[in-house]
């Protein structure tokens, strides 16, 4: 009877930009890569994608695959075009005859024209095949102007580069538990002032009705000065706590999910970088404690740092009987 | 009578760069795409314009016709300098005969050389006529850098692709009314730390002299963590709020404006944006309320947000009578 | 005598970066243009010399001069190159006889190979000069990847495109006086947050000696959200003020420097933005306020910000008789 | 006795990034140029390694030294597919008869198309030829592409072009004596809002077992408008700091190491910039006060910086007898 009263005494948020007991969710609200597990619709495709953001975050091979097929797709376009237009005026080359060997030929010079290598080997001569190769060059230019801006747009965007742990543990802490997550930044980056915050989203039955209530954990601590080793975000449960009245089976049914954003300032990038993640309730381990992942090395002259170690743990119980 | 006191009791700001008691302003004071509704004048154009703000902000149609103009226009140009410096010192070629076969040979020659294509069929010879191809591929390589950087800047140029619903309603709210408005994201971007600002623009008729006053309104929620699905912004109309003592009439009267900010972070461009809009009078719709624009997909497993719904409202009555 | 106590009294600050009573400045601290007034010594130039700091701030006149000359400079240095190592293996051509000749047609082979047009009418044969032109036509590419960041850095470098009143006038305010200056944005840029800062500089007499004292000047209003039309910086003369107790000749006779510095968020940037100005005693008018610079359009639809009128103010008495 | 129980109330701080009681560092912790004195391990080299962090901070000539060499590389690699798909099908050229100048004419060819030169003296000829070539000049502009970014990017990185003294000594102050280490930019850069934080490091025996303990040093001063001259950091030795309590034997025990960040904001690149360094406890000089660095230029209308007298002090004796 308390514990409901304590549940309900406690003060959900509702500025996560998930709306106010948004009890239509579905799934999960937050994928483990930090995207939100939504999606859009109502207005055309194009205009509700980010052209740009999504060559900027498309797997490496998708987007190399993609610049190949523009290259082709160009190169086949402008074949058509002159061939259509006289392939006679593509002077030199190899005397082609056949059909097939004529287009090849328009396709090359295409594509040496678009890639502005021309070696004149095929040159353009009369005015129509002149004048396309003429736009052709300038559009080769431009395209390869976004793919060279997009290709060092994906090298340098500012990213956090943090590894979490996989599992969140519910580990011993002063005289009662703590919900424990652990962090490293996994590159040769080097982040300071960084900041932490973790988010509790349950799904809760109100009069027959689902509803999504959002609670702020608040962390031992929050802020660092330079993330350099592992940093262990530990929440404390105390009564304050959202998830102090929870037993471990109705964390499943409210489908818990804790979603954990990191923002830092990056020294290389000189810029703020922020990564996102979220765990559900099936990667929650109780009664545990992370391993340390770090040591001297057999010098004694520096630390390593073994990231392989992120998510090690072992068991341990609780002094009295918990039900985190 | 009191109504007037509170009226004058309310404190207007001075802080919104409109100056105060700017009474000259001409019509509307901001843009419904966030522009402020102003010429500048009294130096030079070329002065008062950043071309690279210009360009960077310019309709794409624009843009393009822009570049393929200019390219045109140096191609035009440096054609007229190798036909009056001697046409004849381009060898190679279809050994044109005419005025007109021989322009165009220097123009196209031209543009071989601006986009550094230079297939050689057609190549420079003497002194004079090499050291103008030399510049000119020089100047083709600076033209392209300029080009290639204000594509890319296009591309990329953070922004917040908010979309802010057409209409500002008044609603129903706790035992009162409230403005609200509403905002989403429209594209596959991510916004965290978001925050809302809205000011009141007034024309007030002062001793027969209109003067414009500005009020900054108070929203109940004025920052939110991440803005994964829309936001509505909600101005409760208390007595407090300067909304309070105007009746529909009145606000029409004083040609009420409602600026609203938007300031966030966005993942991906790892940098802040900002998006700003403005509601005039006959914008707002007096006794409705939002509907809710998202809904769980068929399967359950995401949740899906219909941003053509972004202005969807249904009319609702007061349970008293107000003007708002 | 109590003038003197309240100059003493008046808390000077040692947080500009100027170090404390550094009395051995020479001339003003600041320059107009908000560099400081500064230069440095005791390490090479080339370590105390940002060479992209340099090139990105240089006139653009002299950055296209530069351009221009490190073109030139490489061919000729490659000309000599190609010349020494054979200028025979530059088959084709005019068939150049003599040592001028052959020389240009080495100059204009390199010229073509550093912006890889590449005509190949003029083609390198043999290992050796095929060799060189290999790495030319590479120093080419990287050394145009920087002429063509630089070119883009230049243009789009986030700037306030601030302009300030050339006067800082001393007017008649509330029941006294203040010092007034005026700044508004000159481009179509479009700055929100705005922050003012403003630090008064004396070279004050003390045992003999000359020290610089820094006091800061409250601003009546510090922060606009929106600077869209001017802004008149307000700093109220009270006896807080260390204004206060100067006369006319004592500002004069001290020195008195107005450092005032801007720092903003320019929405078409996305980026923090910051300009920075001084005024020394001899730009202050005293008995001065400033006009109008903005009226609504003949069609009453929009504002008119007149650039021209930064400086329009007209002489007033003050009530009393006061010396600034 | 009180000493020790002085030593024990200080509060340690744990929000340094270094873990709690991380007794089993090795060496220094940070480097004197900032850098983590740490390695990571336990994910493959290639996954825990930013290439863009490693070639935009590796020395200027290694950066060379690798673009040259992965020029070469692709040359190489494409003259093999060439020469093994026919080098006959690449027409014109010297007629070159041996293996090695076969070799050597599909190596420059390949250089011809990879930096899309393209003479067209030696041109591709038949389908599997032109193809290949068609592949590398794409492979080309997309390799150059990465290339001009990372050279701009090695360009015009914000950094702060901080000097801090090599020294960091311990002067008398006020009635006592305090810690103090100077800093100044060495290039023509101008910081604004300019913030340090300093924080102890000391490597103490508990039970017998190593642990290092953090303890933030407060600082006189901790934030400047702008940093103009240099900065004389001053941490005042009060009961309240933690080196209060240490002898000049001990200090050296515990192999004391103070870390200093300075954050700032710079005008030219309008970003935040940082800069970190590490004093161990043998760069401390007991005694001594640093010397003024700037002077009146000889006609006195500017100030000079002397930035070869950063680490210039005089010895002093101090008033009682101090173990610092």
């Amino acid at each position: 009877m308390s514990v409901s009263n304590h549940k309900q005494r406690l003060r959900d948020i509702e500025n996560t930009g998930f709306g106010p007991n948004s009890g239509v969710e579905g799934g999960r609200l937050v994928n483990p890569d930090g995207s939100n597990n939504l999606k859009k619709r109502g207005i055309p495709v194009w205009e509700r994608t980010s052209v740009y953001h999504t060559l900027l975050r498309m797997k490496r091979s998708h987007f190399f695959f993609f610049v190949f097929f523009l290259y082709t797709s160009i190169n086949l376009f402008f074949a058509i075009v002159y061939f259509l237009t006289g392939v006679e005026h593509l002077v030199g080359g190899d005397g082609a005859t056949t059909f097939f060997t004529k287009f090849m030929e328009a396709f090359f010079f295409s594509s040496q024209t678009l890639t502005t290598v021309g070696y004149g080997r095929v040159a353009p001569s009369g005015m129509l095949t002149n004048s396309i190769a003429s736009v052709e060059s300038l559009i080769g230019i431009l395209v390869f102007a976004v793919m060279t801006g997009l290709i060092y747009g994906r090298f340098s965007r500012p990213r956090a580069y943090l590894l979490f742990s996989p599992s969140v543990i519910i580990a011993p802490f002063k005289d009662g538990k703590a919900l424990m997550l652990r962090v490293a930044t996994y590159k040769n980056n080097h982040l300071t002032d960084v900041e932490a915050s973790a988010t509790l989203a349950l799904h809760i039955k109100e009069n027959g009705k689902t509803v999504t209530k959002f609670y702020p954990l608040h962390l031992e601590l929050s802020k660092i000065q330079s993330l350099a080793l592992s940093w262990t975000l530990v929440h404390h449960i105390t009564e304050e706590s959202p998830l102090f009245h929870y037993t471990k089976k109705e964390v499943a049914e409210t489908q818990m999910e804790v979603i954990v954003t990191i923002k830092a300032f990056d020294d290389h990038f000189s810029n703020i970088v922020q990564q996102r993640t979220s765990y559900s309730y099936n990667q929650v381990v109780y009664g545990a404690k992370f391993l340390p992942m770090f040591e001297r090395s057999a010098d004694g002259s520096h630390t390593i740092m073994e990231l392989d170690k992120i998510n090690a743990y072992e068991l341990v119980k609780f002094p009295e009987a918990v039900n985190a």
